[in-house]
């Protein structure tokens, strides 16, 4: 079944990175909360700099029964509004496949708790820094990995999926059992993700320093180790190795510095910089309740999440 | 030996409200870092307001090589420059006793690698505010703990401290051996600054909290237990528990801030919002390190530990 109509479900980064690509591809719908925003899209369109460089023009509502009905539902909200889209969507949209790219765990769950999907799980690194409502910029283009969610649909449809976001000039890559890569990224940001909240830090080359007793990669590599743990107790063999994926990051982070550019900021630092409520409780909280289902010991985990928490409280 | 002239070394908040209450014992000289300071303390006397309420003249200077020989020197720098105070001594004051009163361990060696001294150990829980160079205000009125230092000088000598301190309006208690005090605060310091540094929040009762999962009082709960199994391993009965210290302190808190007052900032949050270099290294540092050579597995005090250097590197 093509994929010929796309409804992206919010507009910060990666929504927009999605839906202007997408634009090019598929007649695509972008669902905003503010009316300036939607109004600014549908009247000049959506521009891409950096990686890419064009501007689509796309529709854009902030009304969710002015959504035609369609084949794709690209669920582009933070963790903690997931279940608001849902929602809104309830009923709507009905032919769509829903594909969740959340952070952590658990957003096809709260999107299936307001009726049956056929839902695909994703997950992405993309960056990007949105310079308005209209303009976003595209840094980190990297692979978003998806894959059909418990039984709810197909490879196939992962596949066809897959197609059209490499169609549109983004890169992608469908699996047939996501939970490697998920998992993968799961206890990658449970632990980067964190360690920037708590120290401030972008993710800079401390975050792999192992060499001194104090050194920041330490509990880096701690934390991962327990995050690994609970991946084997649940019968997941990763996708990638997190520490590796830390490493990698850095090193890239460090050549791409020496030319100039800023170090990746973690988008749970960014939101205690704005101090905002970040996403703590659906990627660390996620898996130190897996950890605890699954009877696995994860001290480090529970103890930045309680500091980060905490910290949320601080404001 | 009665005690007649004192030495204070430093001027902040707690140095001043040892030196303007030992005016009215004794002669007392301040040795500060800034001529405006000494000039200030000088021509105006020390004034205290708070829980004491009065002016007292004393001596100031700048220069270590004024000093008279003295009785007794209280050294009360942050311990990042005890060092630094040990230098300007050496060889001087000759005849006094040297009080170290810095949070964490360390300060006595510290002071002892410039030459022999008879050392009495102490810790303070006292808080206040500096107004200005020549006004504090004594908010938290606890007793200095104090003892006689690893066989350098005698349990009576440390008494004669305690009188001369309470003659002058101070809470003071001697102990023959002030190890299992100074390990009680160790153990309250290293948890509860480090858990403030990393949260920004001031010692509020979510320190104590432990109904829920994520509470942070489980952290707070759990870093004191390692602290108090490293105790253990040193031989050392703790004076007070370090997790009672937290309760009671917290309740205390809020009963003060139902009366309008504020929550307790400890030193290393104070440090942290002025993106000062913290005493972590002498406080979590000390005990890490004392864990590591006795072998006792503290991971979370690590972390802390890491979390807290990393965010030293963030400014």
């Amino acid at each position: 079944m093509a994929i010929e109509r796309v409804v992206v479900v919010g507009g910060g980064v990666i929504g927009s990175l999605y839906a202007a690509h997408l634009a090019r591809s598929a007649e695509t719908w972008v669902l905003t909360r503010r009316a300036a925003h939607a109004e600014a899209l549908a009247s000049h369109g959506l521009r891409v700099s950096g990686k890419s460089d064009f501007t689509a023009p796309l529709h854009a509502t902030t009304d969710e029964a002015a959504l035609p009905d369609a084949d794709l539902v690209i669920l582009a909200t933070k963790a903690t509004d997931v279940d608001g889209a849902a929602t809104r969507l309830a009923g709507r949209v009905p032919s769509a496949t829903v594909m969740t790219i959340q952070n952590g765990l658990g957003a096809e769950e709260l999107v299936r708790a307001h009726g049956e999907r056929a839902l695909v799980s994703a997950v992405t690194f993309m960056s990007g820094v949105r310079h308005s409502d209209a303009h976003v910029e595209y840094e980190l283009d990297t692979e978003t990995w998806l894959g059909p969610y418990a039984g709810t649909t197909t490879y196939e449809r992962a596949r066809e999926i897959e197609r059209l976001l490499v169609a549109s000039g983004l890169r992608a890559r469908a699996f047939p059992d996501l939970r490697p890569a998920q998992w993968s990224k799961l206890i990658f940001n449970a632990t980067v993700n964190t360690v920037a909240a708590l120290t401030g830090l972008p993710h800079v080359s401390a975050f792999a320093a192992v060499a001194e007793p104090a050194d920041l990669g330490r509990l880096v590599r701690d934390l991962m180790d327990e995050g690994k743990r609970v991946a084997a107790a649940a019968g997941v063999e990763l996708h990638e190795d997190p520490w590796e994926m830390n490493v990698l990051a850095v090193r890239r982070g460090e050549t791409e510095q020496a030319h100039g550019a800023y170090a990746h900021v973690p988008s749970m630092l960014e939101d205690v910089n704005a101090r905002r409520h970040t996403e703590v409780d659906f990627i660390t909280g996620a898996l130190v309740r897996e950890a605890t289902r699954l009877g696995v010991p994860v001290p480090l985990h529970e103890a930045v999440y309680r500091l980060v928490r905490a910290k949320e409280t601080s404001w």
